[in-house]
């Protein structure tokens, strides 16, 4: 028998920032598909859309008039999935039926009033921007006493549920800490405990010192395919850094930022020669007021294309009903991603 | 303040199988949807295609030929994800690089020789027939020693990566037990360990009592939609009596449990007048040789679709960092599938 290739065989990997396992099947990647086809967003978009409720000037549905602005803005979502009103409350019958209130405040946020724009077009100083912006809106919204957790997130292509091609993105602000940085708090927390280190640092470390899994680096970020990547092209980026949270990130560390979301988002856009659809997020410490010592910042990046612009993996009956599973292996992925890096 | 309710206020709900939590946000429905539109697959299709690879009689890329079958059909995957001779080994880089050799294997199912049906337009004799193979399959790979763990899934439709309508199904039977049903062992396990009875048998009896999430119920088998669903039309097919697995249905508990397949999917036809994508799945115990007196037998349908043949949900950004979301209440979805129950 052969002896075991994570290049070649059928295995799975272990995620240390949630505990959960990937399937990763690199054979697989041989198999033909005539399976559903994306339509591809046509490319061409002019720098102002009349009809677009995100460029300046226009007005919204519920009747507001957004401002000329120059660089960014920010409102609160016409159509939240959480309200700030929202009575307490909660729903229970015995353990098996449980349901409570939640309150939050969902906003948009545009990254550039150029209808035409992508992150990945932006210049790094506009991109910086953003990510004063993001650094605020934590702030603001986290020093909100109902607030708890801030999520900041961003879908980009149609294929990503985003309804208008205007850059933009969200942040959804709430009351208790969603399922996935729960996980991630749990983990961080527990390898602090047992080590004193960030795992992400010593995670970080490890990838600095083989480089396979490294797309691209710069004075204070890494962006990589995490070993555990689910999603074709997942992509991490880590603050070289440890620190909890964007509130604690120095001017320097913003402008490497904002320039390793660019690197990072033009790659993208080389891997099938169009706009690359994602979803990314920022994860980092709750806004409890609690310390959490082991959190250390970073943005994840979830591409759902596998094989050209119009052929996305699928995450269904297997992955829904088992766990998550990929086709290329992360190594594979970094390496083109790399070589794409200019 | 108005008081807090379930039908018009954002809140979160607890899932007692996963252990985890679902946004759920009646108000956001009325939201509209300016973004991506499905197509919709045609309907018409011939009983027997010659260029099918799972049609009786036709050659699959392999070369193999079908048998001239007359009710089931179940063949090893010609690009299983899982493979059976896998090598062991593992890949370990102190505590946070970790992979393992997986070995498996992945059967297909076709459930009717006629190219043309779906589970929702065969009689109910038939799909007991589909069940009957389910029951051996299960057996058969279980009893392997290095499978502990046989997942009976099905994507249909091509939105849910689906690439090719003959009516069929997977299997995929690994060592390992997947993510999904570890934590539905932990939950369950915990339940029976506290209580000395089944989880599910409990949360039935409570859904009994109100009937408002039921959505169909035979002698055997309820469907409903769970207090905890993720996807707008999800429901749960749970068996009234409490067992583990597949083998140790009896006779007419298998009638039963494909008559109640037959009526749920034939309403799912209903919702929006066209052949209703979903995965579905059946979480049962371990093939590892362990008691698991927790575990009660169930099946999980994940439809996607939200407001119209061509409007899905989309799990994106928010879903993916943060948690599931969901717009229609469970409650409401109950009332609208059982309205269509025939
Ligand atoms: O095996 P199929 O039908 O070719 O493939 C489909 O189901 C699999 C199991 O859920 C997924 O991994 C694939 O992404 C999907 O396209
Ligand atoms: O808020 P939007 O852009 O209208 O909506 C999009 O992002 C949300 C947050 O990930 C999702 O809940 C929606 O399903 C998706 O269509």
């Amino acid at each position: 028998m052969p002896t075991f290739d994570l290049a070649e065989h059928p295995h799975r990997r272990y995620n240390p920032l949630t505990g959960e396992w990937v399937l990763v099947s690199p054979h697989r990647a041989k198999r033909p598909w005539q399976g559903q086809q994306e339509e591809q967003s046509p490319d061409t978009r002019p720098t102002y859309d009349p009809s677009c409720y995100l460029c300046p000037t226009n007005t919204r549905a519920n009747g507001e008039q957004n401002p000329d602005y120059a660089s960014t803005y920010v409102f609160d979502n016409d159509f939240g999935a959480l309200q700030e009103e929202t009575p307490d409350g909660a729903y229970v019958v015995g353990d098996l039926i449980r349901a409570e209130s939640e309150r939050g405040i969902c906003r948009v946020i545009c990254f550039s009033p150029r209808h035409d724009l992508t992150l990945a077009d932006m210049e790094p100083q506009d991109i910086r921007k953003v990510v004063d912006l993001w650094q605020q809106e934590y702030a603001e919204l986290g020093s909100r006493d109902f607030i708890n957790y801030v999520q900041i997130f961003e879908n980009k292509g149609q294929i990503m549920g985003c309804s208008n091609p205007h850059p933009h993105g969200q942040i959804w602000a709430q009351r208790t800490v969603p399922v996935e940085p729960a996980k991630e708090t749990t983990q961080q927390g527990l390898y602090y405990e047992q080590h004193q280190r960030s795992l992400l640092a010593d995670y970080l470390a490890l990838e600095l010192e083989t480089r396979e899994r490294v797309v691209a680096e710069n004075e204070h970020f890494v962006a990589l395919v995490p070993f555990w990547a689910v999603w074709p092209f997942e992509t991490i980026l880590i603050s070289k850094r440890h620190f909890q949270h964007i509130g604690q990130m120095h001017e320097e560390e913003k402008n490497s930022f904002a320039q390793i979301i660019k690197t990072l988002t033009a790659a993208y856009d080389q891997v099938f020669g169009i706009s690359f659809p994602y979803s990314s997020g920022i994860h980092q410490s709750p806004t409890d007021g609690q310390a959490y010592p082991g959190w250390h910042f970073h943005m994840h990046f979830y591409p759902p294309l596998l094989r050209s612009a119009t052929v996305k993996k699928f995450m269904v009956g297997y992955e829904m009903m088992g766990n998550p599973q990929r086709d290329i292996t992360p190594e594979a992925a970094a390496q083109l991603l790399r070589s794409l890096v200019r």
